[in-house]
């Protein structure tokens, strides 16, 4: 009699090359678009309402791009973390086609890279992760770089390879899937005067607001996007576990932050492209996560003049407002209030739009 | 460098006269239906079932009421009230076009009055605000007024002015989109036999049931509505304010009575009017809260007789059962237990419906 | 003046062969499909994706049978369990139609059984009761009996009548929606390759990760059922009653361990019938709840050489891992973690399907 729960994949499964056809598909309904609302409040009019969306060149509101992350993410979850120790980083995380509801999204991952750490008890697995929706096309790939157990000390260890990642998507590589006529974008009902040519490389922006995370959230967040990692639903584990208590998904608190950027960010339309994040901290229920974010580049996109692209590091820090910008120390240590440290870009209407 | 962060409207900011726009339409779908009966457990057939609202002339269920009203005026907040140290009250609320799923709100707001306090630190703002669909059909428009601070106490005051406020909707003011062919209307159905003749003015019901109320599910629900009012999300700040603790939307707890008002008003198909209301108490996570009503009046819609209109006042009291109607003493005084008294105007079939 | 309030039926308000038409028609949506997502993160790809749906002949993605049987049971309470001290077991339980959204489901019960407790007090009713949807097709029905009390002791007992209660539902009795053309079932995105012929009578499955429930989620849960249950709801009176706190519905239970046995019956596309089923102790937020299953059963399907029947029962235990199993002491007293008894059929594709 064969053991049919699945335990996840330990260090020794993974092989160079391995390709990982993930399960659950998941097809995304408006269903999904309220749920998300309702947990995260977010008030960008692109994905708010229909109407709005076709004035940019939709055909409907389309799925924030964050809740396509997570959907594609969680995918990954049970083959590629559930033996995790640490997620380690993401690097070139480029959205592709819009996503709407009733499109069906599956996740499929390569492994790019292996090696096992000194002690000889784990080692770093490097995927690179396709989402793709119905018609095959690529709605998010990123790269994902995770420490893993080995389950077998004794396992060999695999020849090194660590790929090559980018520090960040070029706007060539990003998909654009706006096209605005001039005059088209109403920045009253998109709440905010502030279009790509007001923003300033340097530029740094206190989102103000505050909010709290309950345990109900962070956990109907997280099974939203059937992402199983234990240590966000189990007390009666991670009581005696190293915090005493449940971790929130990480990817819970960027929708929480971009959700908060809204105020200072308001015509940042979607998410194209996330260069790289690190949870700095763990967060808990109970904590109020305050975000502030600053613009680290402003690019023209070839041929367009409808639409511009921010690069933006979001920086989100709990218990703690941001009006001072808390973030890292001289020798570049992180601020012990911030939890998350989110590099990536936007598009955003230009002046001509509007 | 701008500040490209809205810090909302102070007193000295609004102008007699004066249009906003506010931010975020919202095309509503059956995802929010689905939320709304997660957070409230209505048990209305009409807003329950497509197959039942067909009975009663519409083309398929309606979104309830309220969430109508939640909507509309969550995209009130950011510019209105976000400075408002209290909300002083509601009237000539009407609710126009029917709201379906798939239809798209927007709000718009004038500024009906002005009138500064003695304290010359706050003064009172009068807005009279107009929630349309995708058609530009109004689907609510109700008055509301709200104590602002000033920021700059050096601002002069504006010549006070304080519009008329009605005392209630006139029942030729109802819109009523239900026809119902005689004997059409499911009783069982509807879950209680009780019809328009049947209620007396002055008939006292109490609702018997108690909810408690959870912090997620109150930050849920206002989210939902796209409703940035701080004092609801940030334990943080909160901790060290006034109440030690987040307080819960006024709205959610009108929404709780609503639910709560099924056992004794089944057939109240739906609110047509709000012609006041008074959050008398805070509320918080841990309370329960009970409700109660009255017939204030009974009023028959001219050329109808499938269909009249019943005045009601529904008083919710939190962590004290309403068997004995707890509302004001003689002098006036609300009994403390009360932390809602809401004046509104349902529609209900009459005999010749059933 | 009548009273309007409902108080539910006691004992002697039922009549055998009475028959109950209940309130509250409801339209299933896809956001009651995301709100139970987000309750139960269940990863079962037919009802997550409509194309793997369509893999197996049906028309798109339906919704769960376990939500089915919510809504359907929720609609019974008002009438039969709102005065019930305890909910005695399920027999005959059989699902019929698949439901998809947009789907309209009402409920009417009979009573089959009525007898009368020798205390003078209460009194168990059986009913059957059936779920159809808008088309009248039979979508649930299945047999329940309740432990009511009487309102008034000198009601005289009725003639004693206990209906004969199926030990199990006939495998001719299953309704198979499913067809499947040979090696069209996708097993990586089904995630798992065990099909119905890997299965064993007597094997036993731990199902590994436990779950911790939050009040927020389970009445968010219930509400979203419609479900009454004063137990569930208010903390104000149930914080003096047995337990202290509210309880949590036992359905709510069913359904954390049907999600969590994915994790070894991946491949269990649906329930088809509910054999039988006992909450064998009350489950309160801060529960974290673990579930194992036994094959009890494996059944051929006349005709059928794609899907094959397995009779399973799943045992939910709370704050008590499930490896070794835990169920019934030699004199068949249950383990006290052990929450839930649930006997039921699941359809499954065999190896001619993949």
């Amino acid at each position: 009699m064969i053991n049919k729960t699945n335990p996840g994949n330990f260090f020794e499964d993974f092989r160079l090359g391995q390709e990982i056809v993930h399960a659950t598909p998941r097809t995304v309904t408006e269903g999904d678009v309220a749920l998300y609302t309702s947990l995260y409040g977010a008030r960008f009019a692109l994905t708010s309402a229909t109407p709005f969306a076709q004035t940019v060149g939709l055909e409907r509101a389309p799925i924030d791009s964050m809740l396509v992350f997570h959907i594609v993410f969680g995918k990954t979850v049970p083959d590629i973390s559930l033996n995790a120790i640490a997620n380690l980083g993401y690097a070139g995380g480029r959205f592709g086609a819009v996503v709407y509801p009733g499109d069906t999204l599956s996740t499929t991952s390569k492994v790019i890279g292996l090696r096992q750490n000194k002690d000889g008890k784990t080692g770093v697995v490097y995927v690179h992760s396709v989402g793709v929706n119905q018609r095959n096309e690529m709605v998010l790939e990123y790269m994902r770089w995770v420490m893993v157990r080995k389950r077998n000390l004794d396992a060999p260890a695999p020849e090194p390879v660590v790929p090559q990642l980018p520090d960040s998507v070029p706007v060539t590589d990003l998909a654009v899937p706006y096209h605005i006529q001039p005059g088209q974008y109403d920045l009253a009902r998109a709440g905010s005067p502030y279009l790509w040519e007001d923003y300033e490389v340097g530029e740094k922006i206190d989102h103000i607001d505050g909010v709290t995370i309950e345990e109900a959230e962070h956990m109907q967040a997280t099974r939203l996007y059937q992402n199983t990692a234990r240590v966000h639903f189990n007390l009666h584990v991670e009581r005696e576990g190293r915090f005493g208590r449940r971790i929130v998904y990480g990817g819970h608190i960027i929708s929480i932050a971009r959700s908060l950027s809204f105020n200072g960010l308001a015509n940042a339309l979607s998410i194209a492209a996330i260069n790289g994040g690190r949870h700095t901290n763990p967060s808990f229920a109970g904590d109020t996560i305050y975000a502030w974010s600053e613009i680290l580049d402003k690019m023209e996109i070839p041929g367009r003049n409808d639409i511009g692209a921010l690069r933006v590091r979001t920086v989100a820090a709990k218990d703690r407002p941001c009006h001072d910008f808390p973030y890292r120390d001289a020798e570049g240590n992180y601020d012990p209030a911030v939890v998350l440290d989110f590099d990536y870009t936007v598009l955003m209407p230009r002046r001509s739009a509007a």
